[in-house]
């Protein structure tokens, strides 16, 4: 199949908060005609005078295009616009872009499924600033066809459109295990913040460092990866017991400054179950194994 | 002052764990007189082999060099191993890059400025194998005067190495706000697989994202920092609220499959606390001030 990119394709937007309007503008700027709507009108004011049409029901806006893209801010949001819509939607393609759980991205593909409509379940893995540039990671899972009809146009959005396969809540797979590293990974900057901060190290001379860290996790993350697959948690020179050491300086340094020690706590925690089942000499990576079996020694 | 590396100045290293044995062996690679003593001491084999000399007590080791660069498991260990040498050490520099709270810093500090030991705490940020390389960062804090006078013969450490200044305990202050960043996002990591194994994806499909996801974290450091600098968090696109559902989203996938939620609860309960105290439009670093006042709302 050849496919080149048809600027004419029209293309209808549900939901204007930040991301919403950060793909509509995506697909106006492809030159796309771009069919908008949005609870609160106003939103699409900006996206009007950029050349986008305003709809004033969900339904009329689903008729305008072959496909509909809604992001908004749950699954509970998405269905009360496009139940409604049901009959519009009927033949046409939806991609709901809006973030949740596998749970209820199948949910809604099985509605989907039952009104005659083709469903893309997608996730967003990278901020506003970055939709229609090159560094945008956008996830889609679900119909196949659907998505090689619609994959030239889809490209709007960014270079990074990855397709996961047909079944509906991988998107949301990825999307929450991935939030998971990132929320975790912030949880873990802020502290680092308070930390130095207590102890008198300005955010500005610890960044530069942090960002050194940083740097450290490509490597980590292939290493662990390796482990997971293999079940194999050999530790080359870092071994668990001496992580666990050092999560025990972090946890005594934080509540010594009175501070919240709650997930370091919870992280030592299981790092000193995977010990005390024997694992001390193993790498890190065997930690996964312990938070699959919370109630046993893993 | 105008300083050459003299490849001959003796250097001196007590502990020859792997990170130890990395130390001593940059040493020798550039050259220097390399003195060193374990506890067991069949661990000095290998770097005698390349050229170094085995010392039978620490006392002896610390004779044989003005600088000794000491990195033993933790700070019981170097004061057990340095106080039968502290005649020996008198007059002489000892660097210290173990790892330990910023209070034994100052403590082991404090015990070498009685003893008239010159005395520099150091952490090691790089792993062992980027040790006399491009990449090896190592920190350093103390007397200014040793720094100086040794700051060439650490060089062959690796290119990094950062004087932080005279209070000794400033090097230790980096390092455990560092690794906590480090060993919280290492907890995601792990996290972030299990979820993604319990969903039947192989972590070497995830692990491609997950490096997108690590390269998002130079920006928000940066971003993050100058709000905690100017203690104002007043978000542009993301807000904390938004936070909190991404993590609600997680926490609930997570426990749906049987996986431990300990530290996504842990994190969530600071965001949560956050939100009621009426920051849900701020900023995620909000939480850098929460987590300072953990009895009561930020």
């Amino acid at each position: 199949m050849t496919m080149t990119h048809d600027h004419r394709v029209p293309v209808t937007v549900l939901g204007l908060g930040p991301m919403g309007q950060a793909l509509a503008g995506a697909f106006l700027d492809n030159g796309h005609p771009t069919t908008v709507w949005n609870r609160t009108a106003g939103k699409a004011d900006d996206l009007v005078a950029r050349g986008a049409t305003r709809a004033d029901t969900p339904a009329l806006a689903v008729e305008a295009a072959p496909l509909t893209v809604v992001c908004v801010i749950d699954y509970d949001a998405v269905h009360a616009i496009v139940e409604p819509a049901a009959g519009a939607l009927r033949g046409r393609t939806l991609v709901n872009l809006t973030a949740d759980t596998p749970e209820r991205a199948r949910g809604t593909a099985a509605w989907a499924e039952e009104n005659g409509v083709r469903y893309l379940d997608g996730a967003i893995m990278t901020p506003t600033e970055t939709i229609g540039g090159p560094e945008a990671v956008v996830l889609y899972s679900g119909r196949e066809d659907a998505y090689l009809e619609h994959r030239a146009t889809l490209e709007a959005l960014g270079a990074g459109g990855v397709y996961l396969g047909e079944e509906p809540g991988r998107a949301a797979s990825y999307d929450v295990a991935l939030l998971d590293l990132f929320w975790t990974s912030m949880s873990g900057l802020v502290h680092a913040f308070a930390l130095a901060s207590a102890e008198g190290v300005p955010a500005r001379d610890l960044a530069p460092f942090a960002r050194g860290i940083g740097s450290l996790l490509p490597i980590v993350i292939d290493d662990f990866a390796r482990n997971v697959d293999k079940g194999d948690h050999a530790a080359d020179t870092s071994a668990l017991v001496s992580a666990l050491a050092g999560m025990d300086h972090i946890a005594h340094a934080s509540r010594a400054r009175g501070l919240d020690t709650g997930v370091i706590d919870a992280a030592r925690a299981v790092a000193r179950r995977a010990v005390e089942a024997g694992h001390g000499a193993d790498s890190f990576s065997r930690l996964t194994e312990t938070i699959a079996a919370p109630t046993s020694p893993a």
